[in-house]
């Protein structure tokens, strides 16, 4: 391999000054630091990032933690995240925990089996003395398992972090679903059944906390009898559709709260021989890619993923040069973006 | 931070003991063995990987290089690769080139402009010390810029390296193209129209051998005239289909050699006043998230995507066993799974 000091015998000059002209830092005259350039790519030489890091206390690369790459919202985060950092001039590794691949959702609760794959995680990010850390939770929940002692700065997205120094960039689970709720009830609905995730959810609490302020705000009685929970998926929301009989209920609309729930009510519907968009309504969440083509399209609101992922880079970067400076702990919410599509029906 | 020393001196016994007990080595006695590993634990001591890497030249760690994660195909070889590489006890840092990010389809031909993505990601491999690369392509095509001088065994995933000693794990497009279209020839369709993706791309390519060949077998003819190019996606197809005025031809099935363009055929025949699935019958190729979400639900076939992934990280594994052995450029074929849904009515 090629050395700095190859590089450096070759042009007869010091490694010092190699270096210098590498990082910009140089102040020999032009016609030398062209020569050193020219030389470096000759020779093909590459700096040493490790050893860099050991010298300068920084490699400018920072570590994505994800915790399952194959979340639908993880890899949209993913790209804004190394946008961002990439523009800075940071390198990112990422490291994908699979927590759903490995136990569905039975981890959700489990700190344990959380530790047990995050720490070696963590121990990797020492390793390779990363600069800073951002970590992609695969749902909204408080997340106390990034160790107070953690040298590295950590940056928290779509999860809200327990700790002093660690910023959280989130959606606006409740007014998103405020605005949802809102618009079936301007366009007259009344009568409206709601499928939830797993109550333990926080997006199940919040977005259920902005539909029942829109419910309040349009003097609609929320009716708990025509609540269940589906589970986020498919299968689950049909099960329960069936239990509350729901094309035997008396209702004008249907919300639920993720887009893929919303597919079991189409199903549910169109076998009864209802016409959607005409004869039910129905509203999502999270404009997932499914959404789209659905048929006819569904009405929901789009997650702020991109936006989530910049800001999280930037908030990291900004961490980075106040090294100092404490790092706050606060909270950032992104909203979400009505998507009017045709399966709701004005019916005022 | 405690180091390997510290546990040792804690002990009263030489680094190297602690050093293979750790690394199951070790001659010690059960006693000794029992008293470092409680002592390791106790003090939190946590083995420094790149160090290690540096001693024995092994860091156990393994680089994926993904194109884009955001490919629906990417997120589910990546699961296996970790998967398959976890097991055998190797680590996984992720590089995500995000090729499709920066310049949609524009780079397909522009080996410059992936080189000047990859060499870095490349670079950052030799920096980290890993023992190989997964390199995971964005869409089938033949490789060629992985440096021969490159002294990390790689495994190629879902395109084909140009290489003496590259291995290539990828999907039998033909032999699922084949059975797909079999399938329309077996419900006794003749009078099929097929919508491509780009010409210059091998799926298409290799999908289009196998839907010829099945339609040689049946005595069906080719008809060119009723063959266009949607690129892969809703929109340009929906432009396809209506330059070829498709709801005003003569065909009873159509064949889209992927599922995001399958949707713009239900859009186009449905706006027609056709029922999907009764007068005209559609078929598609992936197996994508969304064709279960189709209504009705879109017959098509699944790609190997986990086998792809678990072929990878077995190759690679053994690759790294035999590191004096000489490394294969062979082609691995893995099949698709043909899955039938609702979108193909039986016309014999």
């Amino acid at each position: 391999m090629v050395t700095l000091k190859d590089v450096a015998a070759e042009c007869g000059v010091s490694p010092t000054t190699v270096s210098n002209i590498l990082n910009g830092k140089s102040k020999a005259s032009e016609e030398t630091v062209r020569r050193v350039l020219s030389m470096v790519e000759k020779m093909g030489y590459q700096p040493n990032y490790m050893a860099q890091g050991l010298r300068t206390q920084r490699t400018r690369t920072v570590a994505i933690i994800a915790e399952d790459i194959n979340q639908f919202t993880t890899p949209f985060i993913i790209g804004a995240v190394m946008n961002g950092l990439e523009q800075q001039g940071y390198r990112t590794i990422l490291e994908n925990l699979r927590m759903y691949e490995r136990w569905r959702d039975t981890w959700y609760d489990s700190e344990a089996a959380l530790s047990s794959i995050l720490d070696p995680a963590l121990q990797q990010c020492r390793a390779y003395h990363v600069d800073g850390i951002i970590y992609i939770a695969g749902h909204a929940r408080r997340i106390h398992l990034i160790p107070e002692e953690l040298d590295i700065p950590v940056v928290m997205t779509y999860a809200y972090a327990v700790s002093d120094h660690i910023p959280s960039v989130v959606i606006d689970d409740e007014q998103g679903a405020y605005e949802v709720m809102k618009y079936l009830l301007e366009k007259g609905h009344r009568k409206i059944a709601i499928l939830t995730g797993r109550q333990d959810n926080i997006h199940t609490q919040l977005r259920m906390k902005g539909a029942m302020r829109a419910m309040y705000e349009y003097g609609c009685m929320f009716n708990p009898y025509l609540t269940a929970e589906g589970n986020w998926n498919r299968a689950d929301a049909r099960k329960a559709l069936e239990r509350l009989r729901i094309t035997e209920q008396d209702v004008t609309a249907v919300f639920t709260l993720n887009d893929e729930m919303a597919s079991a009510v189409y199903d549910v519907y169109e076998e009864a021989g209802f016409k959607i968009g005409e004869d039910i309504s129905i509203v999502g969440f999270d404009n997932a890619v499914i959404a789209q083509y659905f048929r006819p399209g569904l009405t929901t609101t789009a997650l702020p993923l991109t936006e989530i992922g910049a800001k999280a880079a930037e908030l990291l970067v900004s961490m980075l040069a106040n090294e100092n400076g404490a790092a706050d702990n606060k909270t950032y919410y992104f909203p979400c973006t009505f998507v009017e599509r045709a399966s709701v029906k004005d019916i005022r």
